[in-house]
């Protein structure tokens, strides 16, 4: 447990998740709020060398994955996360490899999430995640993530 | 052109989308109505041994792609075709090969649409794409897709 929550995360991305691998993830940072992944544009290129919409939405399932399993991993906690829905807009081409971020929700809504998941051993959480910079946001995600006992 | 739609297809998926060899995809069959593209689970596998959800929609979104490509190949028009927004539901897990279909709309819709692209070299479809069976959906996409002049 000496390792970096960046090192352990992507371990865990590249063992249980090889599609990681395939789109060429990795961790590039986690603040302990935001965490961000970085994707070559190569092999998630289409048609007109701009990043592949299944790609980005790939991409972005996974940042979402990684805040929860951060957040989990910061508070020793085991439990698994899938996702249960989402939405994606495509407001403008990606052009060049690129990042995804993804912010835990404000405070309360984390330690509610953390509160319902030691009493109910399941628990939802909404996360955001974009591609691009806050005054030019190329894509925007919406995830709800269930974290449940294994 | 004495090549089946299918394989035509298979070629442009190859050719223009790696992730699209990178999950595995091929072309399962075409009646020129749906579409249906098969996977492997392997590549596309999670921690909880089920297709992990990035993977899928980006399997769903290259089923709404290949309806629009085979629609537009059969009409013998040359417009690119890019995705705008899409939302997907990940309904029960998928815990095998999977197939992902795509059926076009209704007649007049896609009329209507041919003729808006015909007319302005530009025009939005929506599309539905799922994984599973129509008593049992696992998956359900739906996404909206832009065809233009490149």
């Amino acid at each position: 447990m000496s390792e970096s929550p960046e090192t352990r995360l992507q371990a865990a991305l590249a063992r249980e998740i090889p599609l990681s691998r395939a789109i060429g993830i990795t961790v590039a940072s986690w603040d302990g709020r935001t965490v961000r992944l970085a994707a070559p544009l190569a092999p998630n290129v289409n048609h007109q060398d701009t990043a592949f919409g299944g790609s980005l939405s790939a991409a972005a399932t996974l940042a979402g994955w990684s805040a929860l399993w951060l957040l989990l991993d910061a508070h020793g906690m085991q439990h698994q996360v899938v996702i249960q829905d989402a939405s994606i807009e495509y407001r403008h081409p990606v052009t060049a490899d690129f990042t995804v971020e993804c912010a835990l929700p404000e405070v309360s809504t984390v330690e509610r999430f953390l509160t319902t998941l030691r009493e109910r051993d399941r628990a939802r959480l909404g996360l955001v995640a974009t591609v691009g910079s806050p005054g030019r946001e190329l894509v925007r995600f919406q995830g709800r993530y269930v974290a449940l006992r294994p």
